[in-house]
């Protein structure tokens, strides 16, 4: 297929009051490696980052300092910043679940770090063994501490469309517990639709009481998977809602094309091809990201769940 | 995963002038089986009609009347449209590209039929050995016998967003072709982005030129190919803009989930998933489609390309 070299898609800006740039927020790295079958050797991982943050993306989400009985793939955080050459103009967060991971990831000398809470009651009980109410408490110390120390914090809520037990999850909740996040001293919140099931629709909803409530949408962001092939049209309504910060994961790490359910995240090429197609800036360059998820798909020893890599790389 | 029983996804209707009811034109039987390598006996082919049927599909495109040598996979049409049940209130349109085609479709007793024409010079040479106006030429007298007959005449045109050879297609081009074949005497015009490279942006902008020159959208559908993974955005910004009619293959039947590049139709799975999200009616069964697609997927002996069927039969 001849059509990257005539330049498609064809740059044409829409007038719905999108943003004019859009900030990529990379978490391949790190929600992408760490649900992966096969785990990767920290150069392979430092080479990925490198190359990442040479085609532009100035977000990486690098790693996490969960601890390495629950994300295997991960426990070598220390060795991998330890590696890292960081690049000007480039953040390299990472995830830390508590006081613990934050004494760590200070310790390695990290200066931006997301934490990890959820919407709903059942999650947290599975996932954090906590309580909605009880996880803010876990959050408060790391974050008062982080903010303290100067950190850039994000707080990732999960989610927040619906659960597995739970199902849908009303917005209202989903408000009430974001705005804790952000009242706790997070400078960002990106609302997870951690199963897949969120719709355009459900997403201009969510976006809209967060409004009401009086959150800005540039302190919010959006983190989609693809498990029913929702996330990008997703994206383009949370776009639509003034949201201009985008999570993503190169060549879709994190959903494999081979298992009956893809569950991975959204894919960086897909969200840049419709970002280059509604002229809206964002700094990466398509070619370069693309041979970088190639030469990762090829390390992981399978191809890449997204369409754009396999159409150009076909 | 038990997100089904839990009834997600949420209806949450969207505000935005999006349609109440949506008509998905099927084009699995045809468009979707003549992509596919293996040829599916005639038999399967009828089980497969009928299952759509009885799943809520209203408007089924069954077969193409284009000459076997082309496309050797619908070589049956006559036997399929004598073996056919037709059910009350369901439309079984063909694909006829001529004179000779036309006839063949009316000997077999066919009142719903379908000509496909190029809005490229560079596409009319190709695939109709004709020019972008000389294609004209061969369709009048067919689109002129039908109408005369009292069929219903439906006009696809291809390439409507980038051709391989031409690159960008300016939206001006696009709707002249398309005004053309509604002048002839089409009912509907479908917009085909044949190579998958549309982005949102630019589906708002066609339809607005659409608009501008005074067709209603109530005549227009979309059929978008998810070669990049814009299918289902795309799907959107075209409701949006008022488009009622979005064509979609069962399971995304023509594109193989393994080949490096996946250039099939939008599954109407992921179409329905998101038709519910946004509370527009349809009168899908999704849980019957599904079946289908998955019986229909080991037919083919691959899995669907659908995220939907994926992760509903995973």
């Amino acid at each position: 297929m001849a059509t990257r070299k005539l330049g498609l898609p064809m740059r044409v800006p829409s007038a719905d009051g999108l943003p004019e740039r859009v900030t990529i927020w990379e978490v391949g790295p790190r929600d992408g490696l760490q649900n992966e079958a096969t785990t990767v050797p920290v150069e392979v991982k430092l080479e990925f980052l490198d190359r990442l943050a040479a085609a532009g993306l100035s977000v990486l989400e690098a790693t996490s300092f969960v601890h390495p009985k629950w994300v295997p793939q991960l426990a070598d955080a220390e060795r991998l910043l330890a590696g890292l050459t960081r690049r000007d103009g480039v953040r390299y967060p990472v995830l830390v679940p508590n006081q613990k991971g934050l004494g760590r990831a200070l310790a390695a000398g990290v200066r931006d770090v997301a934490v990890f809470a959820s919407a709903t009651e059942a999650f947290a009980r599975r996932n954090l063994n906590s309580g909605l109410d009880a996880q803010f408490d876990m959050f408060t110390p790391v974050v008062t501490r982080a903010t303290a120390e100067g950190l850039a914090v994000r707080g990732y809520l999960s989610m927040c469309f619906g659960d597995p037990w739970e199902g849908p999850v009303p917005v209202e909740q989903v408000v009430r517990a974001g705005r804790r996040l952000l009242d706790l001293g997070c400078g960002q919140l990106s609302l997870g639709d951690t199963i897949g099931v969120a719709t355009a629709g459900h997403v201009e909803a969510l976006l809209r009481a967060f409004a009401d409530a009086g959150v800005d949408p540039s302190v919010l962001a959006v983190h989609f998977h693809d498990t029913y092939g929702q996330a990008l049209a997703n994206t383009l309504a949370a776009l639509r809602r003034g949201v201009s910060t985008v999570d993503s994961s190169a060549g879709g790490l994190g959903g494999c094309p081979y298992a009956e359910s893809a569950t991975g995240n959204l894919a960086t090429e897909d969200l840049v091809w419709l970002l280059d197609g509604l002229g809206i800036e964002h700094g990466v360059d398509l070619d370069a990201l693309v041979a970088t998820s190639a030469w990762m798909a090829e390390r992981l020893g399978r191809p890449s769940p997204s369409r754009v890599v396999r159409a150009l790389t076909g």
